[in-house]
């Protein structure tokens, strides 16, 4: 391998798996996708990987013997870390799954990292998209669920077991509904897409309606449906009220929001920014930013990358 | 100086000023403490502390000219960080008081260092205290204030600003009171004594007495009294669901609590983790510790001399 190797980036989830080659200035050279198939076992699950890892280093004329600056993985958790035993919520098929362990034996001889997708998310977005150059940042996902990665003092906080940034399971409301987490009140319980589609479907919106989406739902906002409306305000003002205990504990600079429902734009941002301003209240606080992510779905590729490339900030495992 | 020599160790606050000499290995070797005076302009106040830094200097036959290691000090914030220019909520005569100069032209030679001072008691409980050995804390001090210092993944965060640790300001009710920091439903806006009190006091306990104190209201509960009960139950479920967010978000070991209200004991520490355990629902977080701290009075001392002793983890400042 040579200093301009590219790392061979992979962004694991429920809905797809996404990998792509990663230049070391960060930039994706060129990538592919599969959806996550469901109904198989883990082994069946591993060569849908496998397949989609040798199609995306033979489409790029990579030999993986010579070529590669390593391997950079994005999973959805919770998994073992730094030791990447993934159990994602979403896939059914992997428990206790030894992933990073696998990647070794395919990639012998090349390092192999592997962390929380959200937490490569926020690191892509730290590394190359809207908090570049800031000291602090916490990286949201707002999708099916909330997740997030925090970089504090210049680094990547892993915390105790590698789950810090879980800003999903902040307490956004003690009196509010149980979370899948076993908590109450989280802001995932309330904020989380099928969570919101939910709570409209018990206001009236499409009711009776089988397999409703967040996405629709945001789509009827965008169309002025009253109910809709209401949902994403629901929805800012928990994650509102999150991103100001966030700040306040943290003393953020900046808050990156990615994920399906920041597609809702200001119909989301404008309650989650009335409701921050309600509650944060020291000095220092008032100064953080809440900005949209930039680099959309390449940010969880990007930021596995960013593990290699830029490990002095983004890696402390094994 | 010598590797043996030891730092003067200062801990700023608005009921009293203490100084003390700590030795390399963390222990207080002596020290003394005054009253902080009302009524004084700046220059008095610091007139104040020069002769206390001065007596305990002479006590111990210390010559700052070649017998010390440094100077280390914590002081009520908020302040610019790491300039070192104090503004204490609770000392109104200093507003912008260069204080780590003034320290720093009256011991020429030697490293200053100043943080907030429930950073300072947190850096101390982690360095010698109820988080020795641990890769992440969050120290606590409850007491006129709610406040803290977050140690993660083995340093001291500073954050953007130097303020992060502000456990005080994560809402623990988002229909609760207003909070002295602009916000509303902050923990310390529930939590802290003398909000404590008064809620007593609106509850019938003592109604009508000037002056009561949370310790007064403590030591009642002690009795018995069924609101004080109730006031350290409510001082709890607002503490747990603080720490629930924060264990959460930061992936916490331990939370180390000291300060007066922390003499309380099991009637405050009961409810606290009653609610903790209702809140904090993800696998990692239910392994957190919520525990007393250790050093009592000197643990602000013995963190000042932590950010010189041990810098490579509780110093990021210039």
């Amino acid at each position: 391998m040579t200093g301009a190797d590219p790392v061979l980036a992979i962004d694991i989830g429920g809905t797809k798996m996404a990998a792509g080659l990663v230049e070391p200035g960060g930039r994706l050279a060129s990538w592919s996708q599969t959806a996550t198939p469901g109904g198989l076992d883990a082994e069946q699950l591993w060569r849908t990987l496998d397949a989609l890892l040798t199609r995306v280093l033979a489409e790029a004329r990579v030999d993986p013997a010579d070529g590669l600056a390593g391997v950079g993985t994005g999973c959805g958790g919770p998994m073992e870390w730094p030791a990447g035993r993934v159990s994602p919520l979403n896939i059914p098929a992997w428990r206790s799954f030894p992933l990073r362990e696998r990647l070794q034996e395919r990639f012998p001889g090349h390092p192999v990292r592997l962390h929380n997708d959200a937490i490569c998310m926020a690191v892509g977005e730290h590394w190359r998209g809207a908090g570049r150059g800031r000291r602090t940042m916490l990286g949201m996902v707002v999708s099916t669920g909330v997740g997030g990665g925090l970089v504090l003092d210049g680094r990547l906080i892993n915390g105790a077991t590698g789950n810090a940034g879980h800003i999903g399971h902040v307490v956004a409301d003690p009196e509010g509904p149980a979370c899948v987490c076993g908590g109450r009140g989280c802001v995932e319980a309330i904020a989380r897409g099928p969570a919101l589609a939910a709570w409209a479907q018990a206001q009236g919106w499409r009711a009776g309606q089988p397999s409703v989406t967040a996405k629709e739902l945001a789509d009827d906002a965008a169309q002025g449906h009253p109910v809709g409306l209401a949902a994403l305000r629901r929805a800012g003002r928990a994650l509102g009220i999150a991103i100001a205990s966030a700040t306040h504990l943290c003393d953020l600079e900046v808050v990156a929001i990615g994920g399906g429902l920041a597609q809702a734009g200001s119909l989301l941002f404008d309650p989650l920014e009335g409701t921050l301003r309600t509650y944060v209240g020291l000095d220092y606080a008032r100064d953080v930013a809440v900005v949209p992510a930039e680099l959309g779905q390449s940010a969880g590729m990007i930021g596995a990358a960013a593990l290699l490339f830029a490990a002095d900030r983004y890696w402390a495992g094994e």
